[in-house]
């Protein structure tokens, strides 16, 4: 019987003090380091550990080689970028372990992170401080109709919205379009958050009104966050309140 | 000038292996640390350390006393559990720093936490795998009718949801109102997570079908993950897949 296991773990956003200690721990067991190259860039390497290395857009593949080494008795850590549950490995994984009902005991643990949206609502104060959202805008795994319509009800409904991997060099536009639907609904002071990089030395944080915005204020380090109506700045920061008048 | 400054911590689900480096050195630094009394409880005491815990439902006047003890030269913590951003301490520090003019160069800090959510999505799999939204039921800070008009808008967008507070004993009827309406608009078999106490020794992690749901399932320790029409059962796991087919 192999004792190999899995653990699908988040680094958080990038600085080191918001790693989990569960986290840091695992990462000390593992024999194998599973993950796309940046991510994997952070863990400190040793003797005994296996880097491997991928790029983007080969989650599955990714997850069928930490399954493979697992059944091979071997301590694998998946890494993502903040929180393994959101649009990260973890999905991927089971999706991958859908295809293989003999592997489906195989020992798996998911161990949370720090993800991007709540690290970046906690650089700026608490935008996402009343009901929130989070909506991947990438049409990679979707079509972009379904990101329109999630976005209108999200709007229509009141939520404070964050929104992962809002631009990328293949999809340049899309966040143009984006913009303008919230510009449907909402109102042109709207605030508006891009956070870059954050918890990194390239961190940028930049809050301003929605009729102030532009497409190429977002790229792939980013996360945007929309406040609701209620949304404000006091001093240097920016929080939603925690009520609604009736 | 003083050299008071506030941290406002997100001290994760219950787990210590959860609590980040970041908030670990706050309260190593810290003269006081402010609160509600079981997350206070979590602070291991040292001497010089002043623990002030006060009873739920009183967070302006926590904020307050966190912005009091930092003009005097303080030290301060105020701990919440999770992430402090989400539906926790954040936005009342802000709202109450909103009234004092006086103090906006107050130096605050906030550090992100693991919150519930996210722990329970690792427990039991991946099921915020794909968009999701947050959503608070207690009707303390905003009618139930708002509540109502946000979970439509979540169900209809095709949002996996979270619910924070779904149910305490002021209000034991309301979750049973928030069944019927999911009960609505989705089908039977969509599958409901019930996870109560995440990362503690009284953890308990429940998924069943929609149709099997009762109120009795929830209480003020419980988050509460609906997933959408694709989230599935892999062997023990439960998860979103990450793609919406055209």
């Amino acid at each position: 019987m192999s004792a190999g296991w899995i653990a699908v773990a988040g680094l958080g956003p990038g600085d080191e003090a918001l790693v989990t200690p569960e986290v840091t721990a695992a990462l000390a067991e593992a024999t194998d380091v599973v993950g796309y190259i940046p991510y994997v860039a952070r863990v400190h390497p040793r003797a005994g550990l296996v880097l491997h290395a991928s790029d983007n857009r080969v989650e599955l593949d990714r997850a069928a080689l930490a399954l493979d080494l697992a059944e091979q008795g071997r301590r694998v850590v998946i890494v993502s970028s903040g929180d393994p549950g959101v649009f990260a490995m973890a999905s991927a994984l089971f999706e991958a372990l859908e295809a293989r009902p003999e592997q489906q005991d195989t020992d798996i643990r998911v161990l949370p992170g720090i993800t991007a949206m709540l690290a970046a609502a906690a650089r700026a104060g608490a935008p996402l401080g009343h009901d929130f959202c989070a909506i991947n805008l990438s049409d990679n795994l979707k079509p972009f109709a379904e990101v329109e319509r999630r976005l209108r009800h999200a709007v229509r409904g009141g939520f404070a919205m964050a929104f992962y991997n809002p631009r990328s060099r293949a999809r340049p536009h899309q966040f143009g379009r984006v913009l303008e639907i919230l510009r449907e609904d909402c109102e042109a002071e709207r605030l508006i958050l891009f956070a870059r990089a954050v918890s990194t030395p390239e961190e940028e944080i930049t809050c301003l009104p929605l009729a102030e915005a532009t497409v190429e204020m977002a790229d792939m380090r980013t996360v945007v966050i929309v406040g609701t109506a209620a949304t404000r700045r006091v001093g240097r920061w920016v929080y939603t309140p925690r009520s609604v008048p009736a």
